[in-house]
């Protein structure tokens, strides 16, 4: 795999910011092998997302940040630079359901998903063959639920000493603490099994079954204080009739399920998703 | 076009119900060319749709009825018999969006929408021309917001002069009255700009937008007495992203809009969808 | 899981079929769960599915067999009635690549897949870890370019001794001998890269490439004796733009290529397959 | 509508493109509001398209042309830079099928597609009373098939007379001359109905239908020499199964055929679409 920079920034919009940024990668000579821009012009805000060869350039990726954080200030950019050869840290949740769980092993142990996976967190035992047969270590944290502090402060416990920059709740069933959601803003994914804004909440095939719908869906999202209403990633729906039982939206459904996350998974890794305020800009 | 009678019925379900209707209809020589059937189990209800070829009975419609009406007496049936040489008479009610209403005349215009369109009704008089290029009457029926009732009354004694049997209100940005709503049960289809449930009410695509959704839709539905509520004919989505401005939603949206209506009215016509309760059984 | 009969027939069309079978399983107060039928009125050509439930019946598998054969031979019927509990036996064959090996083991293994699969064959080992996980035997049968007799002769072997019904080609890149395709007419299921007739033969996703079409596409069809001509059982696309490498739409076509031979295998399972020609006709 | 310049171009690929391109507007403070760029790794070639806001460069199109140029020279450009005001002159070519003309027709009525229809062409007369409405004007040039170059000599002069910058195949159904499609290389754009390349030449639906394909589609292309084989701009397609006659697919692929004409042609006129070869790199 190529090794590559990917700088990304979103900063108020004005007149030059994309020659200040190529004239800087120009001036060391860096080739870009794809770039990605955006003005809402509603907003006012700019975003870029630029892809550099990384020995196309004389420096490294902490020279890189040096170097380019002067022009960062002056236009009062949020912005970082990723060096592809550092991989992500992705911590997998689960419950009991594997099809996400599954689909995401198989795509990152046969080398379709570039990341580290430290560890799988579950408040089931259920799929710890499934993941140690990966090679990765399984963590069973199961939810008292009068208790279920506990569940949360060891599963937070768990994702520090993962050193994880990611968590992915591959059908993790729990609602997580306000706090926990706050401390991990932009970087805690969740696949919802609905094309949401519908049927937020619980069983929402169940839901979508009672409204008589005719496409059922599923989204990727980044996960907020509030249930199923944080920034959309991506998402896919498909067709369902008269003949469809809940049970058997249920099995469908899980195609579009692990297909949507592992396509915004995917995405959120190779930095191609820029928040700003409760959407998402996505530069795929 | 074929000479048939479409056959349709729902009732509860119990073995021989199939039997009994293919006897009826073997008995008599009767050719079937298409044959639906669906039995939900969970609701012990069963429906079923056939088409004949008129010419392979030895009697005309009403003969058919009589014949038929002790078996479905008998089996507890909501059914109906049609001719498809006796056109349904659509009245469209439209109000200065052209869309849906142009999409419709052309189909119609050029035969692909097997019909009668008595006449359009709309709010405006902006869509006249376009009409009347169709030698379709046009009426106008201006909205007064403090005596809507007027307005509706006008509406109504329309549609009952042009002996209407379905309403399609394609784009008439009104709330019709509930006691229209109930008078016409089943037989008023709407095209609301969304995917249903998703963005109830007024300018969805500004809802969707807000939302930040990576799909925008449209939904066909019955309408009933609960605003956008009514059982689904169809729906569809298209993708958009963080470039789409409202304004280009609403642009790219009305290919949605009148390829989910135009495939739902359609449908409609042709005796293809069963209404139950809330929902729909679609035999397409 | 429910005890189902599967019947599936087709014969010339007439009128009374429905009839004669409908009142066959009245006359045994057989509850149909599922029904369909379909006339090709071009070819003259009539088939037809029904699900009955097994306990409805006052007989077994082999007594409705006995039973139905009269009246199968009066209409000159090509049909079969299977047990829902009596498992088809599918072997899988493989060569080095994994989705969709890796996602069909994946359904069977969490209940998603309703059969046996007595082994697994590959013309390289990589899989073996894959598969004996799931607790099915692997066979490595090598291919020698110039005794490729010797493979299909050891592979026809294997597929004897396990009692396969139905071969799966899950990515197995060889050539089929023409006796074996003969031998297993309507039973062996490929899945092609691309959309058939598009891009036959080898390196589809580089023929794509070079024509610069915007769609790539899976297909998933019975093998005959004519390289990817035989009939089409399901077939799906995805969009691909100017961005796409090759090695882009090679990995982004597995998530078609995986979900179609997935959806196509399901089908064959269920018997909602009916081979006519060289098409199908699917009872999805 | 906004007042925008439209600058796209192309050439070898090489460090300071994007330096040089956006220094050049920054210096003359053009506000950018969207850019899009893509670099052709395989082909080492570049890509770029920009919108600038005309008000706010302190010159017009001619100086934008101008001062320009010599940046182009320098790194080998193809390029042009379109006033959004200067709108296309699209002539629409069509034979006796309503439905791309009328659905092109109504978007330009209404305000969807902006450019200038200086007329229609067709070689039967059936659709000139719906051209004439919208006030177009409509020239019937038949064809002899004993003298098919007569039929081109008209249409050409036509064309010429017309100012046209681009034409439409509107479902016209005769072949272009070899040296009327060198002459306007690049300038014509084609709607076939089928996704191409499969079913090239005539009646693709029926091609369809005796493959047994479980999707149509239609193929908007630039059209070459040789028959069917152009760039590519879009393609879409839609599902159909064994109950679908060949009049069905005719009738059902229209809804493809015009969608996906008017999105290419859209593309086509806002300058998104860049020919390299024989592909396109579509900035949508």
């Amino acid at each position: 795999m190529e090794h590559l920079y990917r700088l990304t920034l979103s900063c108020p919009d004005r007149v030059g910011i994309v020659a200040r940024v190529s004239n800087f990668l120009a001036q060391y000579n860096g080739t870009i092998t794809e770039a990605n821009q955006h003005a809402d012009m509603a907003e006012g805000w700019f975003f870029l997302r630029n892809e550099i060869k990384a020995d196309s350039l004389p420096f490294g990726i902490e020279t890189f940040r040096e170097v380019f954080a002067p022009i960062a200030a002056d236009m009062n950019m949020a912005w970082q630079v990723n060096d592809s050869r550092q991989k992500r840290r992705i911590v997998l949740m689960a419950s009991r359901d594997s099809h996400c769980l599954a689909d995401l092993l198989n795509r990152w142990h046969f080398g379709d998903l570039d990341c580290e996976i430290p560890c799988v967190i579950a408040n089931h035992d259920d799929l710890r063959s499934l993941v140690e047969w990966h090679g990765i270590p399984f963590h069973h944290v199961p939810v008292d639920p009068d208790n279920k502090a506990a569940h949360f402060a060891a599963v937070s416990e768990l994702v520090m000493a993962a050193r994880a920059d990611t968590i992915v709740l591959a059908r993790y069933m729990q609602i997580l603490p306000q706090s926990f959601c706050t401390q991990w803003s932009g970087k805690i994914i969740n696949i919802h099994h609905s094309f949401l804004p519908s049927f937020i909440g619980a069983k929402p095939y169940h839901q979508a079954f009672e409204r008589g719908v005719k496409l059922i869906g599923a989204t990727c999202h980044y996960v907020t204080e509030d249930l199923d209403a944080g920034p959309i990633i991506d998402q896919d729906v498909m067709r369902v009739s008269h003949r469809d039982t809940i049970e058997e939206m249920v099995r469908r459904g899980k195609d579009v399920e692990k297909a949507v996350l592992a396509r915004g998974l995917r995405w959120h890794i190779e930095d191609r998703v820029l928040i700003h305020g409760n959407k998402t800009v996505v530069f795929e």
